[in-house]
């Protein structure tokens, strides 16, 4: 609500409550377009809160495959007015340049997904294109987990969201520390808590700035996600090596057969008292 | 859990519940990309649930501004095994044929926002961009809707979502006649509802049944959305013509400025007892 922070505004708006009508500023979620350019040309335009712009490019750029390391990041300039030190143009662009001979694939737009003879445009294809990218490998028996730490992190992650309390409008994704995840009362260690409006955006976000740490690949890491694990998340977590995806909604179909291929314990229906595991059963304790 | 049903799928889980374990087929929702081809070239590739895809493929087409009536479809063909008389061969590909003279612009990419000068890429060109497509006038007194009637429309939709039920895993879009939604007692009248793994997807659709049943431009439609409102909805629910677009979740700003440009009545957090009016308060009685 102050001008200082660029992810809420203020709308005048109604609010019905039995029938009574009271006029209010609510807060809402800001959502605006952020351009991703890269060595000068224009890559993507994503929907998303302003906010962690820069990590949110690296994250993309580091989820589409276009780039493996911190290294392979020379500059990353523009709209982004909550990282230290940093001061947005208003332009809503981030400006990206790349360590020598990296670049997008100009044969292989964003999303697309090759046919082939066999399928045609199907789940097994968009897979298959997922891990033909080269996946670090997730170690099978690491981390260990206990349910009862498992079901306390949603709690954890809402005490978090600072937007979302005033709003209502944001997905949310966090990094937990699980390494000490099945010690009997190890209270969780969240590491980074993004939001947006897009729940791509959130992970992209979170990816994105363990990344600027150079601390990628994940090892012993936790992704709790607000809502629905989908496939595109579920992709973002593989590239990224996160062994536990653990999300408050449902996952699809696609979403489980690429943790399963990947090797990565998937979670759904987080809450206290209760969840569901659909993938890699191995972990937990 | 049958298989005609495309739209759901059982796979083997662990319920977790106060630390008891058991194995259960779980019924999940199915995503699968969706190919979507014009005159023989590929469009746009979309992860979406299986179901009325000839429906989607039309409805992203009127969305994006690339067909405006029935006649500009001279022929949707694939993917759609639920449709009357449909049979899938299995490829997640629609094909559409177009009058002669119409087709994708080629100057200009799908969902890409222009830049203009004076803010860079904004929120203000994105919605430019909206209107220069030209959308259909929206009368500002129509319909007239008493909260009473509003505030029953998410338990008339949730009673009609089929796959939710069971997954609780997909996004649900549905139209009433908000004809009589004005007068004492009247009962709400759906007509038609959409699920999908995607928010966007089940409001194209919603907008594609209508196209195809030569139902466009639409007048006194109240849109109800399970999720929430942003952007990229509102923008679809404009093309239509739809005059008031209710979310049982938050607006994004982004999503507000569109509905008040547009003259379209926008709630959030839409629930028995109360709601929040954004925009086109005169619809209100």
């Amino acid at each position: 609500m102050t001008p200082r922070d660029p992810a809420t505004e203020a709308w005048p708006a109604t609010i019905v409550l039995d029938g009574v009508r009271q006029e209010l500023p609510d807060p809402v979620v800001v959502e605006e377009p952020l351009e991703i350019r890269v060595g000068g040309a224009p890559l993507v335009v994503t929907l998303r809160t302003p906010g962690h712009d820069r990590e949110l490019a690296a994250g993309f750029l580091y989820a589409e495959g276009i780039v493996h390391q911190r290294s392979d990041l020379v500059e990353l300039r523009g709209a982004d007015e909550t990282a230290p030190g940093g001061a947005s143009d208003g332009a809503n662009r981030v400006e990206v340049r790349l360590r020598a001979g990296l670049g997008p694939d100009p044969t292989r737009a964003a999303r697309s997904f090759l046919a082939t003879a066999a399928c045609g445009v199907c789940g097994k294809t968009a897979i298959d294109q997922v891990f033909a990218r080269g996946l670090p490998a997730i170690a099978p028996e690491r981390p260990r987990i206990a349910p009862g730490w498992l079901e306390a992190l949603p709690g954890h992650m809402r005490a978090a969201q600072r937007v979302f309390a005033r709003t209502g409008g944001l997905h949310a994704a966090a990094l937990f520390d699980g390494a000490r995840a099945a010690q009997p009362g190890a209270r969780p260690a969240l590491q980074v808590l993004r939001e947006d409006v897009g729940r791509h955006n959130a992970v992209d976000k979170v990816v994105g700035e363990r990344l600027l740490a150079g601390e990628l690949p994940l090892h012993d890491a936790v992704l709790v996600l607000s809502g629905r694990a989908g496939f595109e998340i579920v992709q973002k977590a593989a590239r990224a090596g996160i062994p536990v995806v653990a999300a408050v909604g449902a996952p699809s179909s696609l979403a489980l057969r690429v943790a399963e291929r990947s090797g990565m314990t998937l979670i759904g229906f987080l809450r206290p008292g209760r969840f569901n595991l659909y993938t890699g059963s191995g972990r937990l304790v």
